[in-house]
């Protein structure tokens, strides 16, 4: 398979309809493994890099992981290639700003990411749309044990799976969601929540996880700590407490909007879609932050025509690599505000009824 | 008349076809006048300003004003007419806001005002669609003749009409126009053009003149020098060079944006309309500013379905006084902001296509 035809399809997590949709966006869980016998990353040569990656891509390729799958060879894409994974989370702006072997098995309707030698020799990420984490959770153990039915990984009996970074150490698990926290932007409280969020040892995070700034509403949260829980408790907490607990903040937000501030809502909303309408320029900043209004409309019943599909889908599509391998070309940063516009201008114009609803809640 | 009623009447000088109404909105002339024999407003009695409104709103009354003419007496008016007044440019904002017996006559399809006790006893306006500086002057001629044949107006052979404030003194005559400069503001050299205009002993003001800002790319620009030139200096010069060089200005600036701004030009104007067509509240400094994108569309022809009547009545209705005159009641900030995203969205969809065109060339 060509990279560039990952465009072309629609990933598993970006469907319309999922658990909690309205607020949640996505869930995702990864596990971080490394294999006994091999140093970690950084202190490997570079035959051990290749070896690492080669035995890893050759057990990725008969473990039978769920789905179609390939393989992406991160260290041999081009640079436009990388940022498309990147863009579809598949895998870390680090994995694709490192050197060296390394690359991603992708299966499952781009459910399933398994990147080697990222930060440790395998992570192995679960990601599905809405608030999923039990579903992402069982799948990420099934996969843990599938592979480990072909591998060794490094572990302690005092500290548990050993991972390049302390902070992984121990179930190596990390959970996060994509939350959409619109009204609480508006409202202001958003600082209020994220302070409690940060206060329960959460990291809130932009769309593209570490290092990257919330566009659009999005904030992606997850847990830090792994040492000295079960990831039973890690997941728990996680599910029943901290993300209703966001979700019902927002949640309280947008009602206090629709009946405190309905018409300033309803403006915002309203120009938001005609703008995007009617665009013939637009940054991606711009777009995201302009879908994310729509987003919250939809969610409130105050947009017609248009399906959260339809929005998920835009997201994807405005970013700049996904945008230059769907037409085709490599942009400058002008030349895409153009593309990403029209693009933009004929999706909500022809297929934005396509794919309505707004998940379950 | 109720003063009410004036916002259910076109005014002359808003229709969409003018000369050079692609640049200029209106031209107007004005002449200050004081009663031979009487002080100056600010060294009368309260009587003998009583006695000069009644006097001067008697002789208006029979003079015979061009069409239909009626007198506002503008102190007993409330707070709210006195501002419509001055949205449709009839009274200065120095009039509404000082004390005592004052009025304006009316006539002429709004083409005509006549103040009395403004800052001099009489001061009479000529006001017109477009660039129409010499039927503007023509009629002014016209009006003062008329006027002489009922009063004696205070006149010194040294220094010829004398007027409350020097700078009127001598004439008595002052001309300006409402240019419509987007281009220029665009592409940044309005700073360059006002400041040449500033060189020529120009006032370059808002669009209800002194003590008000730009808004919407309008600028009013007018002649300061009134003593030791001509009347019939004064206008050529305005009409023959000044006005013509700026026009010319904005010409080229609009040239340039179409060859090598095209794309930034349409996505702003085509974001204009869209905000228009769709916002559920809006402030009358956005509405304006976006009004003004879509007549520089207009002229540009990047805009269809609209006419420059509508955006010029628009302009009009979006005011504060106006619109609440329009719905009947007073209303707070935010209320005005929605009867106004809903007059403009109305407006825009419905009565839209009336009155097409955008003058000559």
């Amino acid at each position: 398979m060509k990279l560039s035809d990952l465009t072309r399809r629609r990933a598993e997590w970006l469907r319309g309809t999922a658990p909690m949709g309205h607020v949640v966006i996505s869930s995702r869980a990864r596990l971080a493994r490394n294999l006994a016998g091999m140093p970690f990353l950084s202190r490997c040569s570079p035959e051990q890099l290749s070896e690492i990656a080669e035995r890893l891509r050759r057990t990725l390729g008969k473990v039978g992981l769920p789905g179609e799958t390939f393989y992406a060879d991160v260290e041999a894409a081009d640079p436009l290639d990388r940022q498309l994974l990147v863009e579809r989370h598949l895998i870390s702006r680090q994995q694709a700003d490192a050197k060296g072997p390394r690359g991603v098995a992708v299966a499952s309707g781009e459910a399933v990411a398994v990147m080697v030698n990222e930060e440790d020799h395998l992570r192995v990420q679960v990601l599905r749309a809405g608030l999923q984490l039990d579903s992402c959770y069982a799948e990420l153990r099934r996969l843990d044990a599938l592979l480990e039915g072909h591998l060794t990984f490094a572990f302690s009996s005092r500290f548990g799976y050993l991972t390049a970074c302390p902070t992984n150490v121990g179930t190596g698990l990390r959970v996060s969601v994509m939350l959409h926290l619109s009204a609480l932007k508006m409202t202001g409280e958003i600082e209020k929540a994220l302070r409690a969020a940060r206060d329960m040892h959460l990291a809130v995070r932009g769309l593209h996880g570490e290092g990257t700034e919330p566009t659009g509403d999005l904030f992606q949260v997850s847990n830090q700590v792994t040492l000295g829980k079960s990831e039973v408790e890690i997941i728990s907490e996680f599910r029943d407490q901290i993300v209703p607990g966001i979700i019902e903040y927002e949640r309280r937000a947008r009602e206090a909007l629709l009946k405190n501030r309905r018409i300033a809502l309803q403006d915002r909303i309203s120009r938001a879609g005609a703008v995007l309408r009617s665009a013939r320029l637009i940054s991606s900043e711009e777009t995201m932050f302009l879908l994310s209004q729509l987003r919250l409309g939809l969610s409130l019943e105050l947009v017609d025509g248009i399906g959260l599909e339809t929005i998920n889908e835009l997201s994807l599509m405005v970013q700049p690599a996904h945008l230059q391998r769907l037409t085709g070309r490599e942009m400058s940063p002008a030349e895409r505000g153009e593309a990403r516009a029209d693009l933009v201008r004929k999706r909500l114009s022809a297929g934005g009824k396509a794919g309505s609803g707004n998940g379950g809640g």
